[in-house]
């Protein structure tokens, strides 16, 4: 039976699981999984439930929108969404996702992939994707984002994937994809904020590397925190080691982050994620 | 304020959810924490519940015995509870035990350790906990068991941790202490069920080692399991230093299991755990 | 500088190290790295050393062939290996090898995928390599696999990758291919050995998931384990869950075992692998 | 059979190996277990090798001192050590080092433990271990230092241990101590630096907190790393559950990284450390 996916953020009070489930029970809906939490700093509660069932289902999100002023809510099956890759040379993280949404892993078809260099373009033809090369040199990076903000502008997409894009984006293209873009950040954040973090983690001489998947915001590598996950190293490893391993980590991290987007597990909480595994 | 914790398992049917939080508002407590699960296999319902505030919750508790008669239900403040550990020889998790009681990192009063051997006497009364040594030789295992359960007739406890009890325990034993007993087995169970797991993995070549927590039933190894934790090992190992570091696993996995069964975050559903974390 | 691999296995006795060190440093070259290590049991030394530099390498090698006469020896600069993959109907082992040694991530070439069914035949073919589908219905075990072995007598090859091949072996299809043929089995062995382990892992509520890569010898999932991999899991997993998430664990698994293999990182040691890292 | 320990660090040079091992083959003895690196920055080589049986081990010594001028050399067998904790008032590390040490877990006698609190006193007191209480109220940091090594001034001891010490150590103190003094941080630096750890850790919303046990150099936090873990966390932790989690980390960690110590197995290379397990 198709399942509907309910998700709601408001302030929180006495009660508003005890109004939401009234309501799907009064439909004759069955709650199949039901995620709560209330984030205390800002006094906000968060819900994620999954719905089978019931008869009338746009009365009860009407009904539920009437109950929840206010409240950021969404309804409705859960939908396979279009996403956009920005890589720039390196080839896993973009070939992993190739891989993923062409055999169905992952909920997702990618509509296009846009880089500063053509290295990618013959692994991404192979899945005829379209391959939007867009060159930065001789070029301020204001120009450079132009001309990528106007191949988005062209396509229609709910995620853009940073897949190891190497180059910094001005505020002026990130304010326009909040909560829309998530990054690969090759270190367990907040180690190692900035270029190159494996170089950083061998001078430091850690025993663990990681990489950090993130909604991209304003500040550098400051965007809340999706998934993290951590590899062991030792002494051996060199800096270039420690970048060969760490493609495993990128791409196992950023999968699962997307994962946990694609199935709309995920809330934004100012500087956090809420995320309903 | 105080959190009063209210865990229900009935018969899995809509509009649960919406019964029980209704009469949580009606009682105007709040619902700080909720998690729920069904188990498809039995069509079993089971959720805990953390709530802060309200009036009368006796009269609470009575309309949800109302509401769902046949269903299990407990109801109230988390308690401090009583535990009685039985070992052998092995000092790591008794120890371990001791001392997080001890220092309050488990809510948990140990009331006695028991023993076949004597080994553990003098760092059990370093703690001031009564020891009992019940020697196992020239004597079958009905003897040597009625004379443990003689002891335990005489104390007041919640639950009985097996922290490396190196005896099999027979099904009159095991019995009388249904969801009540815990032990520690030193392997990811269900690989290398039986004595010697350790020697087992070393003879095997595995990369992994492992220790797994769980409920004790009439079955050997078998009974429904809580928590397991793995380490990672190589060629150098021998068993023996498998088992120097199958310790500290071992250790870490029963307190954990320990911890989520005294903050009452585990149910039993036939031969597997629920646990909201 | 180019870098030689040696790799000696013998009868262990004292003053293999000094024999071998000096030899090396007779020639000139300078050992990069060194590992060693000795299997109790049957007494046998193992070591692996990576040399830099040197004059008349054949000599060197030559002279320890006379030093080490009926010890297990090569010698030589790394070199990229041939592999066939040996697939069924799940794309994401495949797939993640096709695009790892398409991208250079893994020192090899696939020079074949041979399936009993058509499934992965348009992923296999976007990278250009010949796919063989040797349907096995209406067909015993004999002769499917003696159309198999007579595709595969037609190639030129290193190793055999079983990358979720989903049918058993014949022993007299294994015993073609000691130390080739590398399987990836989805449990963390020897836990759930056989069919359908994510059934049998969740049937029994384990805490742990695992995939597990070996070589592949005549008894069934009984082969020297390379690597192994865990992944935790909770009681809301479904069977189809637990198999969802351990495709990330197998896919990882396995790359890692056949990286270890390819660079030359691993000695059978009868029913064990010794691996350098 | 009494196992020596040889260690060895020197600028790298080709025959370094073939030198040690002809000189240990010459007096007879065996090599049971050898490991060697090269930091490449400083061009220094590192060995660490156990021996087995042999005549006449002081002229071997002896010999290596006259092959290895300038070389930093220890050998002999592996003794019991002498460590001092300091503590603050957290009872989760320190009791863990007294139950290790205790039984045997660990190869060291604990000689004091000192802190500017008299929480720990009744512990430390329960295994027999001389307790220091220094406060530092009304006393400025030297003042209150020299008091402690006035203490320490007086006991023989190989490693001072900082178990969850919270006072910074100054520069006067810590150059006393040159890779004698290891620390615990609860955090897997470098991120989250200095103060309040688990603070920051859930004000950034991280999805992975870590322990690190590193050696004290004059930079706060900043000295050689022995050891790292870390730990999954999710949106639902608080900064005083993550803190709660934590103490295992942290007494795992620690313990760990003290045992590679204890065992000698840990080099200090400039500000990283080689770690042979």
């Amino acid at each position: 039976m198709l399942l509907q996916i309910l998700k709601i953020s408001c302030e929180d009070r006495p009660g508003l699981i005890s109004t939401i489930s009234h309501r799907i029970a009064h439909c004759g809906a069955n709650i199949v999984a039901l995620h709560e939490s209330v984030e205390q700093k800002t006094n906000t509660f968060f819900t994620r439930i999954e719905i089978e069932g019931g008869d009338n289902l746009t009365a009860l999100e009407e009904q539920l929108r009437i109950d929840f002023q206010g409240a950021r809510i969404s309804f409705g099956p859960l939908k396979r969404k279009k996403i956009v890759l920005l890589g720039t040379k390196e080839t896993h993280c973009v070939g992993d996702l190739l891989l993923r949404c062409h055999c169905g892993d992952l909920p997702a078809d990618i509509v296009a992939v846009i880089s500063n260099h053509s290295v990618l373009k013959d692994l991404v033809q192979r899945f005829d994707i379209p391959y939007f090369h867009v060159p930065h040199l001789e070029m301020d990076r204001e120009e450079h984002e132009s001309k990528v903000l106007s191949i988005l502008s062209e396509l229609s997409f709910d995620y853009l994937v940073l897949a190891k894009y190497m180059r910094i984006l001005s505020e002026n293209f990130s304010r326009r994809f909040p909560e829309q873009m998530i990054n690969i950040h090759h270190s367990f954040l907040p180690a190692f904020i900035g270029a190159r973090p494996y170089h950083q983690a061998h001078e430091r001489g850690v025993k663990v590397i990681g990489a950090t998947a993130h909604f991209v915001t304003n500040a550098l590598d400051e965007g809340p925190i999706i998934a993290q996950r951590v590899e062991p190293v030792d002494h051996s490893c060199s800096a270039l080691k420690m970048k060969h391993l760490g493609r495993d980590v990128e791409r196992i991290t950023l999968a699962h982050a997307l994962e946990l987007v694609l199935e709309e597990r995920v809330f934004v909480a100012e500087n956090k994620t809420i995320v309903f595994e």
